[in-house]
């Protein structure tokens, strides 16, 4: 279903090429000073323009349509929505039969009976990730300045390093293809103790908002993947104070599913764009066979650069989330 | 909370030296036959008893306690519980001030305010995971034999080769050391089509369930961290047929959140057990300074190995509760 | 909060003075004709105009903005949007600390510190319904034509004779007061079996729906009350053939917390509507004591009349909820 | 499904000829003090022995088996147990196709496919509500002592005075027959601004939970049904003083969902036992026509009697989970 959280709470709704895309937030604290002006840093993020992004230009203006009243929240569900302008829904209709590889087109139309908005992918959009970043907007609010974020690529087709990804970028563009990279977030000053156990620990919570945004496909915390490579002597973080400050933090941040006051740490593999402007050969239901395919329209050639800010906007409603449990 | 899914849910309780273990699964559907037979095969691959997991030997004896009449599910709701039994408590007293790293001690102190139980981890001990694997048992049931599950240690401590496996656990134990492991289960015969796009992908939920296993520091599916290096064109999988079957499978059976129908393929990493007979420096309350701190107590070298079954119950739980929700 | 359901879920925001009211309504089976015009029925039901209703009127033209493709539902989030346009906001700011009797204007200052719209109750507002008069017509298009319900004011006042129901609006209109009813939902050809023993029984459902509908005070089904004056062998429904038919229908349709095929009957009271003309002692903050408050604004001398078509909505969303969970 | 609650949350299962009755509750606060003594008052209220009551004796001895350590809850979850003892499970094998009017065995039949367990009817048994009395005193010691339920039995069988309840319960059992009964129950010294006004509204819960017990089908608030025979003038509450205390209390301490700080009145129509010792005609599949039916067992001739408990229980856990949410 279209909603998360349990004391801050999302509903999300909208179709990539429909009038409209909107998020309703549950749980926000009354008093908080917010107007549109607030989204916009967030959204610039996540707004394409940069070399590897897609041409597609959306001004992405936030409305807010509820839960704010003379400029603070009011503790009402508030709801923001974005206008969609810049669509081209005629470049979608030859997909109709002919099956774009790593896309869900097959798979939703068997999940919905064919009666699926098939333009821009619909639902399926990353466009729904424009909530997202709303309600992480409003989540760094209530977590307040205490908790800093600081997120960035690390890794684009396996290049870590940053002089060399516009590079890459321009020459995945110009080859008709397009590549993957690695979204790492660290958040300094988060509150120890947040987390459940069973089932509902810190990173059960980051991992399931993480894995409902399109392309990604891994989700590690502090050493990750590598701590299963390690030795327990090497990978244990000795614990320095009483505030459970620790020497190292091969947790990232988390253990035994609650947060420690060390910074956590998360990082997200995201896919390469599934639509690359390259041919490739593809089930056609017109003929039942292969053929060549064309995929025409607007993409982005590394949607991990815009995925940044939206691995960050998971992280703080987790948090934030699991903050309203903690105090409750 | 202590509670998961939507329409198949399970609540679970109990703490590791506490009288006993349970699980309330929600959603069974009536007329399964199931006895407490039925789980004998899945706890048994949990059990300790191999070379390279903890001498504490617990019979796990499930008992069905309510939800089944004459030999079969009624719908109603079904309990599963264990009886603690070789529990040696005395080992956790010096624990109180002395925390152990990369263990929850001091955090829960701090969130329980000093009230949870110290004992074998109480509540946050890997023993809780005997109600994911019953729930896995039923879940599988309930998908029936069309789905089969693969479920193994793909790598230990960095090793890729089973064959060497034994010689790496006797090592690291003769070094009281621990060390971490790769689980990689894979499912195949999975109905296509399961899964929500937001924000309750396929990838979500499984992941939701195996970040609050304890140890579980990655997860990823079908080539994960992997595509991040890749190129569209290299990882995209052409589709083949009408079926959606695939010519590769880099998606691990999930596009935009909903399974292909094409195998299930996750990986979870897991870090090295936390708690090693070898003497480490941690922070100890009682005099407010770092001391040599030797863990006594009888643990796994390698809980991955332990892991693996609760993997794939984990799986097997988010796909029935996704199989429930798409009939419905 | 402000969402309400398992597998048929809504989520409603807005203020009564914002720029809108809308609903997100998650689980819509794709492939239902849906437009504009078929909410037009219902909310017509729902708007004012006849005798008793207040003079403020609204278009409450229904705007979906996602969830709709080429005229059906796709099966993705379902939002139906009302803009407010006959507002009139001065009315309210003498309320701001001379609060209204029977209003939750106190006690919403207190819970929100003060940030709470007061414009025509804000959040708390009647209009909020709106959402769920549309949902209520999405639900019972999933629950089909076989499902027919009849709601209607079965008293007024005390009075249950329709015929003077008019004269007795007058007279309480020209006294400047307000007069409380019970409206009567009877839904036949219910499927049986719907419903979960505990804790979401029939009745549950069908109750948290209503007494979120503001100023209904008390719900029951069939006998109800009476119920509780009646012997066992007169309430006690007999079973007459193996479809489940019973010869009297004490139950409301509704036994052991599950639908048993016959009419469900649920009544609700409404209480008089809390803004009325006439002068009212009640405490002002402003001077610390009581002093005669006259409340201005255009308000409905009996809500209860339009509450009716709310009634059947909530009726017709509890049932299509559990609908879903049973073919789950 | 089986469970409720948001920040304090119920799971029950059993059945009522299984080996046990249990709850598990999760969000309690760790450090309150709790053994098995405390459950004693009010299961002492619940169980029979009182003319009118059932002849069945179980001794309902809760056994606390996790959740508690040292005396105190540690902040896991708290799960409950009692031992079903006293069964006769051959008095219910006539029944599998002789249905009891008004009883749930036909629909349960048809809902589960004849496997739900008929012996005392199974999970629709009253003595699943062991658990909500359980967790009612749970809810009330983290309500702590401000405040105080009064709770009792206003009517039996029409008769509001209480010296006549022991006649008419005997006259009633010499007469082979049962009968219906009114609960209400106060709170005092309730925390204001509980509640959320869509759709959690404080009397959403409570009726949510109240119709969930077997046998209850009406309740109301406050003037409840009468409200809906008054007028504004007589209905309204005029607010006295800044701490929101009203001159009268029509409302039952609870305007716009939220509680305001009166005293808050919930009254439970509960029907007359159905299982009376009365012959009764009802359907018989075996002869697929009606036939006068013995209904032998034990019953109980007003279950409102034993109701009362339960009824305050279901108000303390709905304040509880509210009061969690608005903390946090």
């Amino acid at each position: 279903m279209n909603q998360f959280g349990t004391n801050f709470r999302l509903a999300v709704w909208g179709e990539s090429h429909g009038p409209q895309i909107g998020v309703t937030i549950d749980g926000v604290s009354p008093g908080i000073p917010l107007s549109e002006a607030d989204f916009a840093e967030d959204l610039a993020r996540r707004r394409s323009g940069a070399p590897g992004t897609t041409p597609r230009r959306e001004a992405d203006a936030p409305q807010i349509v509820s839960g704010v009243y003379e400029g603070y929240t009011t503790g009402a569900p508030l709801t923001v929505e974005f206008t969609n302008a810049d669509t081209r829904s005629q470049d979608y209709a030859a997909l109709k039969t002919h099956y774009r590889p790593s896309h869900a087109d097959l798979t939703a139309v068997r999940k919905f009976g064919g009666f699926n908005d098939p333009r821009g992918g619909g639902h399926f959009s990353g466009r729904i990730t424009l909530g997202l970043v709303a309600a992480g907007v409003v989540a760094k609010k209530m977590l307040g300045e205490r908790v800093r974020f600081s997120t960035q690529i690390v890794e684009i087709g396996g290049c870590t390093d940053p002089a060399r990804f516009d590079d890459l970028l321009r020459e995945t563009a110009a080859a008709k293809d397009s590549v993957g990279g690695i979204v790492e977030c660290r958040a300094e000053g988060v509150m120890p103790a947040l987390g459940e156990p069973f089932f509902d620990s810190t990173e059960s919570l980051i991992a399931h908002l993480l894995f409902s945004v399109p392309a990604v496909k891994g989700v590690e915390f502090g050493s990750g993947f590598a701590a299963a490579r390690m030795r327990g002597s090497e990978h244990n973080d000795p614990i320095v104070d009483a505030s459970g400050l620790t020497a190292t933090n091969h947790a990232g941040g988390i253990v035994g599913g609650l947060t420690n006051g060390n910074p956590l740490v998360v990082r997200a593999a995201v896919k390469p764009t599934a639509s690359i402007a390259r041919e490739q050969m593809t089930y056609n239901l017109a003929t039942d066979r292969m053929e060549p395919l064309e995929i025409r329209g607007r993409h982005d050639v590394c949607i991990a650069l815009r995925a940044a800010v939206v691995v960050e906007a998971a992280v703080a409603i987790a948090l934030e989330d699991l903050l309203l449990r903690c105090r409750a």
